[in-house]
């Protein structure tokens, strides 16, 4: 499959990895992005690295597959970096989930007993051991759970390491290029139709985010079930007197958003994230920036006097069962890498190793298998 | 004095507005900024013209040119909207002043029985009166005064047309250009030093916001008090579902920032305004925008959703006593119309109409004599 051409559909994080892992094989890929490769979902996103903290026990498949993609990190980050001459700040100082009220704390046990189900590397941690770990925490925080082993990475930066290492492996990208339809016959894909007319393609990848549904020439019953799940975020600087490492978590019992706060190595703190149902809508509101600043300072009173050097919202693409659509569909030769929702970031090396293996064997691996499209049709 | 020359330094609607009444009468006017002119203080406020919400018991004599302004105002708008052939977004809805909680009102009352003390014309309202005026105000809200004569102005729209009006009569607008120094000899004004050279003047006017006590040559007695008074504002889209039409004011008792509602006619909802003592820094920051987001979902829930348009920081120029200084100064023909504080867009109308005739006649009015210098001199 070496000499075949492939067209990948949208350049984020998913798309760029699937076509840098097949041009270090030597396939011929060319990647389409309507608008600037990478600055969507993959540049909003905060770049945590948390199965743990993200278990549900209603999805242990998803939760499995979170794990190996962490697994698969270090592998990840050194080959990227290698590859792309450029640190992604990958940092394992690990996360911390902390409550505040006493009905913040019962969450927290309950999240802890699932986790504890879960058979998960967690630690369950008082107020005050919590705060020796990070200092700057309130002293309202009652209790917290230790997820150390979930990590973060600079989503940015990956974005751009990318970008870097598959240009520099021969792949062509085209930037603000949407693409009119997918171009299919008897339920075969023969490639798409761009502004420039129609591009022959052996496989077509449809990585598009949230505007995966969007595209035409799918017929309507194999559609990706993905919807925009709008998320309001923004960037502080810290300064003396603030400093934290490890990424916090709050859950708040009473509170419409739990929020994150995540340390770059270059001094900002990248504060999340509502969960909006909001279609295509990017603004920020007052609601969302309330929110956000209310849960920030409220964990962490010391961001209070913090300057706010950035807004923005990301549109997350979420699937009907918040788990990714990976792998072949009904229509031979197009093959979905969308659906990631929360984890992209996190399911980025998984997703793009076993997707670029299923290109290359065309068959597919029993890490893809819970996750094709076949789950949703009846 | 017609066939002088006039250097004013600092562009934001006092210089502007002193120097469009000059060049109405035929002087030749020169102004000099630092940065582009009617961008600092003048682009920041929310342009409330309140005296009354403002009034304070101990300082009759500001409370009383903030009256005698306001006066000025409907006849300072015609003039200017017909010479610049523009609107200026002069509003006559009043103000409301609400407060929440049983403390508010303790302190609104208060108020109040200053206001009536300085026979103001205001009224007592319950909430159920001030909703009848204003639905989207908070079932919470338990009482309000009135200010009927309030009124507010579009302070950028009145930056643009000063702008417009001042130029359009010939006058001379230098912008991004700082000054040097001003050139005095034996406590006598020869000109301004620019990046061009000596400007010979035989008046200059210091109309430099919060920037006033940085100005080179003015011997240190003699330097305008003013320090910038940081504030940090937003600007909302209003949208189907909330209308307002007064400005409203809070006031908290239990918070650092009571804020205020400003409704523009394009549908933009300004809202202000922090107070800090921060000396020039500008930036936006957790603390100040978690207050006015509080402050005005509080007052008027429907606000929660509206999306956010821009968010910004003002410097206003405060004196010691936070009235202007206006007038003649120790140094023969250096004249002062700076320290504006938080009453720059109201007391424009008064401060150019009254330093124009000073520049003129040469005589000081009534109006200017207890707001100059020397009040501060020993």
């Amino acid at each position: 499959m070496k000499n075949k051409k492939i067209i990948i559909i949208g350049g984020g994080v998913i798309g760029l990895g699937i076509g840098w892992q097949l041009t270090k094989s030597g396939t011929d890929v060319t990647i389409y992005d309507s608008a600037e490769a990478g600055r969507a979902a993959s540049w909003a996103a905060a770049g945590m690295l948390a199965p743990l903290a993200e278990a549900h026990t209603e999805e242990p498949d998803l939760l499995n597959l979170g794990c190996e993609s962490l697994a698969l990190y270090p592998k990840w980050v050194s080959e990227l970096e290698s590859d792309a001459k450029m640190s992604v700040g990958f940092r394992v100082e690990g996360t911390l989930i902390v409550g505040l009220e006493s009905d913040d704390t019962h969450q927290l046990r309950h999240l802890y007993q699932a986790q504890q189900q879960l058979g998960l590397n967690v630690n369950w941690l008082s107020g005050g051991e919590v705060r020796e770990i990070e200092s700057a925490l309130s002293p309202r925080v009652s209790a917290a759970i230790q997820c150390e082993t979930d990590y973060q990475v600079d989503n940015r930066l990956m974005v751009t390491a990318l970008k870097t290492a598959y240009l520099n492996n021969g792949g062509v990208l085209h930037e603000n290029s949407p693409i009119e339809k997918i171009h299919t016959k008897d339920c075969h894909v023969e490639g798409i139709e761009t502004q420039d007319g129609f591009q022959p393609a052996e496989i077509v990848i449809l990585s598009a985010g949230c505007w995966s549904s969007q595209v035409n020439g799918i017929p309507d019953e194999f559609c990706p079930p993905v919807r925009p799940v709008k998320g309001q975020m923004m960037a502080l600087q810290m300064e003396d007197g603030i400093s934290i490492n490890s990424v916090i978590r709050t859950v708040r019992a009473r509170y419409p958003t739990s929020v994150y706060l995540v340390p770059r190595t270059d001094g900002r703190l990248i504060i999340g994230a509502t969960s909006e149902e909001m279609g295509y809508d990017t603004r920020i509101t007052v609601g969302g920036m309330f929110e956000l600043l209310r849960g920030a300072w409220e964990a962490v009173p010391g961001v209070y006097e913090l300057p706010i050097l950035e807004t923005w919202t990301g549109l997350r693409p979420g699937s009907r069962d918040n788990a990714p659509i990976l792998g072949k569909t009904p229509i031979e030769n197009l093959i979905y890498a969308t659906g990631h929702y929360r984890n992209g970031i996190l399911l980025t090396p998984i997703t793009a190793y076993e997707i670029s293996k299923l290109v290359l064997s065309g068959n597919t691996s029993d890490a893809l298998k819970s996750f094709q499209l076949d789950r949703f049709l009846e």
